[in-house]
């Protein structure tokens, strides 16, 4: 039913050696402007403020991604013999297009302007647009593929698959990132994990002596969020972004008219579905608009542009370490207790990241991680291991931090 | 004399596990206005085009070169004691700095508007920069540093390590565009190297047991160029690149009025020494002006930057390869005889790449490979490897290729 | 005090590129019969029954361990800068010897003959031996060497760096073992680690922000012990060694003669401080007897070295994964009821391992890992880090395993 | 025909993850003496003097050179569809038991002894042996496997892939002796390697656009070549070893009774075809051996094995590099003059390597190698890589060295 390629395409990649391309309807996919854009979009965002290396796009991860699945498929008979070709083919498009949503510097993007990446992947596919088109041979192809993105049920082993706490996008992630990066965490032991997947009663299970491959697993997760994706100079980037993004759209709706062209923006803001705005947005759009920012009319939009071209990031102070309460204290008075302060010079940022999060559903929530047990039962990843089990709890880590910035000129902004 | 900081600075890296700057005034040089620059700025253009992941800056490779160099006089004493501390630091601080001339997409760039990177480099080094406030400390020290890379002959030893056929320029390179393409050809053995380094008659030299080491990165190096490098994917990029920068240039110097501002450009044009305007140039900068001139109303520019954005890049046809000369012939034919399709829509593009350039000169060129031999007489490589010699003439391989594109609408153009 | 040698002499190593020696004495060391000895144990004994490219010996170990303490002297300078030239000594040569008592296959082989590698390698440094020669040049440095490796207390911060949870000699291991099985368990952040090491009141231990690598280096120990040192295949094959073992042991003891000479086995049974005969033993040594005791007129002896050769190692069952109790009870049963049986073709097998042990001291334990706040207070890892403490009840996992064989020819033994 | 394991059987592998079994023959043969006898002789003999990592066997060299045919058949499909099922396995079974002729340290036992391994390979194939009984589900597998790896000419392509200038024994045996020494060279760009290789007019061959992954594999192996097997420390191992092989020799054959058992070694020099004798010697037969002929009456044999188990090797004097003749013709005169002194304290040892054979014959040699040119026509690599058609000659490169050893207490020997 889908033309396969007279011979196969391949794209080299440090991670697999080759992404391996058999199917038309695929490399038409890759070639299409939305997965395109991925190029220019960062994987990453700020990371590289303090990985100077991690600068890889979104479109390696979602080449990678694909990838990921293709091999599941070729290895992994048990998986490969549960689905019929149609049912692969939904399998490695969305995996290969659930992120194309992403905006540039996504997660301070979609926090201002309240926009959701899954759901732009949604509206992209079902939209004008050449995915659309690459896809529309077979109507249904669309509707099953925007299924699995959007936790439709249809699918629920395709699913679990491409969005769980074990999945093809996580495994890419965290293998690329550590190799960009440079930080040795993300190794995770994909041959041996693949040797214990299979399918039990519809659901994607580990051969019990899988486990300590995804105990390891899930640790490195762990710590690459704590180390990377975590790291206070990464959220002190996204922090002075976010404030950028907030005043701009403060000026916006206050009607004021900004140095420099931002249509674009502006469609985005008044409609989330003008997917064809949304679709201009990448790093370059934003990095064109903050350098043309620095020349702003507005001071607090022009000292903040200044500060981010300049690096001069938010400082910030741990709340859970830091045992001067009194400096604490001082800070957060001073910040909250004006309101230009606190909505642009100030965030309390939390982040927390779990081991593993604990199955709660008396059903198999495609989420979570079963092991088939020796005697052919499925149990939850925590009921099996008392190591992970352990960590539900110890690893609920949460790290709460004061970002804050001096203006310089505060007077002038106090008037 | 030179301000060590309290505590060694790191930098993350995946070549080398850490950058070590234990300096204040590296410290300080990186985080300049045009050292950071360089973090906007990739360094391998359009291979990325080919190689998905080469998408690291030339930030990344400023640093590495320095570490590289950091490096050699940590482990080769008889470099380390060959200079003085200030030497050393000549030597680090040419590394660090060696490449901040660089513009965006660089070669299509420097080709088309006159303009070289090395005298850029110098220029930035000299004017009103931050890097030049830095290094004001020691005003001789400015000028040593432009002496080495400008090529100047003060001092020998330290211009053969940071500009030569083995320098820590290529060292750096090599390895990092391997790592992040993902090709294997760019491993070199490092550790060996250095302990075959040495000094004699104040020249570098690598003692006899170096020699396979040597011959191997030579190899290295002539097989980056050829699968990397020249790829002929990433070659039409820089063609399509090409053209571009020539029609605006072009349309500026006819007076036309473009539908972005593209003033920097226009300054860089008419005054090269303009280096304000000069470092406000990145990738981003392109790519946004790229973007912008899509809509442009000449239709030889729209049509290009449209071409651009979609990755419809210059068909190729190597004229050592193909033997159908009548197809060849009726191509060259077309495309010559027409001004427009000449100018814009036409390239030879000639790439040579000899894996050894011989030492013609009587004295020590700093650009050639010297070997210490056991009865420690120095001689030139060539001489020393048979291998190499047989190289200088059989690897000296030049690739000639027609790049073009027929122009949709061919017709309007003609009028 | 202690000479250099000329020039810096390197030993190829794949995981540290060099292994780097500076000193006349660690050279000498490095070339006696005894560390030499070493190359021909080697250092996993039946693991490469299951992972068939882990053959290397105890002598790569032996200079590894001595390259990473060299690595922590020349990186760490709170470590270098805490010690004298003489007790950075003590703690290279401790590393490079700590391990030169082992047997062959080490495990067994204590077990069943009732020596102890550490003592035997105290052993060897005291008594009449290449190694003593060279260490003689200064009486008190044997003296000192010895008090480290047998935990004297006499340098408790070298004995933390040699032998403790986290020390030099696991730091190798783990990573050796890895690289040379194939698993990707055992990396570890050497860089980071380092980095954040340091010396408080006289205590080694770690500044807070190296607690995720020390995670994950704890995480890695715990994963290389259940994939690799504890895989049911080299624990069987570890039996039926013992099992070898003991039959001869049992048979000297008698009296018997064997079909082999075996007075170098006698000599350091009846007396284990003859160290002459002890170093005489190696793996060939074991894997010769037992290739001619496959004629030995025992049939005990000559079956079980039969089935030794031809890898028919006893079988297992694992009595806590196991739900047919009646299948457990009669095996045990049947090899309980037996005397032959019990002693020579059954094991219970009981394997453990904690991914931390907890400081129970009131003083700061050598063996424990220690963390340096950000308010410089010195707090023991378990109370520092919520994870730790956490898998200190959890990881604390035990297996039990029972391992057995049918003897053929089962009746004949029995009379 | 031949039947499948019901689940795909793996060895974990550091070079390729995992080796993949999916033939039950292949497990049986894998699982026979013959085979498993691989696990003690190491691959490399004397190079771990030098590199001591280097101690990997010829069993995982076996099993890679398996795996490597195993991965060309899944991913080469003009090879794969090239052959029937039959000759598929044909192919697989010639990898892995190509090298089962081998003795301990080969070279030098090969050299005194006169034996031949792959002739030794091909006498197991046929004799009594578990590798035949395995074989013999099909009694013209034996003969097409024998007339493989004896270059019969049946089988022209599979010879190309089992042994030639490119073929998966050197493919592996390159990697892997690359990854256990820690040298870079021996890197293959394995994926490109496999997606150029194709079959043209029944001869396996290479699209143009493999010829630098060639050139570069070539490169390797000739940088391995001199950095690893032809090291001076190396070969003065095989040399003294190769005195001790000939003393042992000479005096079985005055008749001499030796002062530890050797009727093994007696049966083989007697009867080159008692295969029976030929697989019991192995790495720990050959050091046994050695170690008990420390305490030989016979002076010679004593003092070389003491001398062989302290590593003091022979000493070496390079012919082409030395220039003080005097020095050289004194070493040639002494060590000439004397019947004794020539026949074991003396070795001429001359060690040549090409970087590539040039293609002499009309016909297609299966030992070349082809490259497919863009217009389908096969010409050999050498007509179309400049670079390799010089290397020829220059890379010509050989090596003369003397060995010699002043034996202790000469007087007595002269006697």
């Amino acid at each position: 039913m889908f033309t396969k390629l007279a011979r196969r395409k391949v794209f080299r990649d440090p991670l697999y050696g080759y992404i391996n391309v058999d199917y038309e309807i695929i490399s038409d996919l890759i070639d299409t402007k939305e997965v395109q854009r991925l190029r220019r979009i960062r994987q990453l965002s700020g990371v590289s403020m303090v990985f100077h290396t991690a600068e890889h796009s979104r479109f390696s991860h979602a080449l990678g991604t694909y990838e990921v699945a293709r091999k599941i498929l070729e290895n992994v008979c048990d998986i490969r013999n549960y689905m019929h070709e149609y049912e692969q083919l939904v399998f490695l498009i969305s995996a290969l297009l659930h992120d194309i949503g992403h905006g540039p510097y996504s997660h301070s993007f979609e926090h201002v302007f309240n926009i959701h990446h899954e759901k732009m992947t949604c509206l992209l596919i079902l939209g004008n647009t050449e995915v659309n088109r690459v896809l529309s041979v077979n109507a249904q192809l669309i509707l099953d593929v925007v299924d699995v993105i959007s936790h439709g049920g249809k699918y629920p082993l395709i699913e679990s698959l491409i969005s769980s706490q074990l999945d093809v996008d996580r495994l890419d992630y965290l293998q690329r990132d550590s190799f960009f990066t440079g930080t040795p965490y993300g190794k995770i032991d994909m041959d041996r994990l693949m040797r214990s997947m299979t399918v039990h009663d519809n659901v994607l299970c580990y051969k019990a002596s899988g486990v300590h491959t995804i105990e390891n697993y899930l640790m490195s997760r762990y710590h690459m969020y704590w180390q990377v994706y975590y790291h206070p100079v990464t959220r002190s980037f996204e922090n002075i972004l976010e404030s950028i993004y907030r005043r701009i759209s403060d000026l916006i709706k206050e009607g004021k008219k900004l140095n420099t062209n931002v249509d674009i923006l502006i469609n985005v803001l008044n409609n989330n579905y003008d997917i064809n705005s949304y679709i201009e947005l990448d790093d370059a759009y934003v990095n064109g608009m903050i350098k043309q920012c620095v020349n702003s009319s507005d001071p607090i939009l022009s000292q903040m542009c200044t500060d981010f071209m300049d690096r001069n990031l938010f400082e910030y102070i741990d709340l859970d370490l830091n045992e001067d309460e009194k400096l604490v204290e001082g800070i957060i008075n001073k910040f909250t207790s004006d309101e230009i302060l606190k909505r642009y010079y100030y965030a309390v940022d939390s982040v927390r990241q779990v081991t593993y999060y604990q199955n709660t559903q008396s059903t198999f929530d495609v989420k979570n991680i079963f092991i088939l047990t020796p005697s052919n039962k499925l149990v939850a990843l925590d009921e099996f291991s008392k190591v992970m089990h352990s960590l539900i709890e110890s690893g609920n880590k949460e790290s709460k931090k004061i970002y804050y910035k001096y203006p310089r000129g505060l007077e002038c902004l106090n008037k």
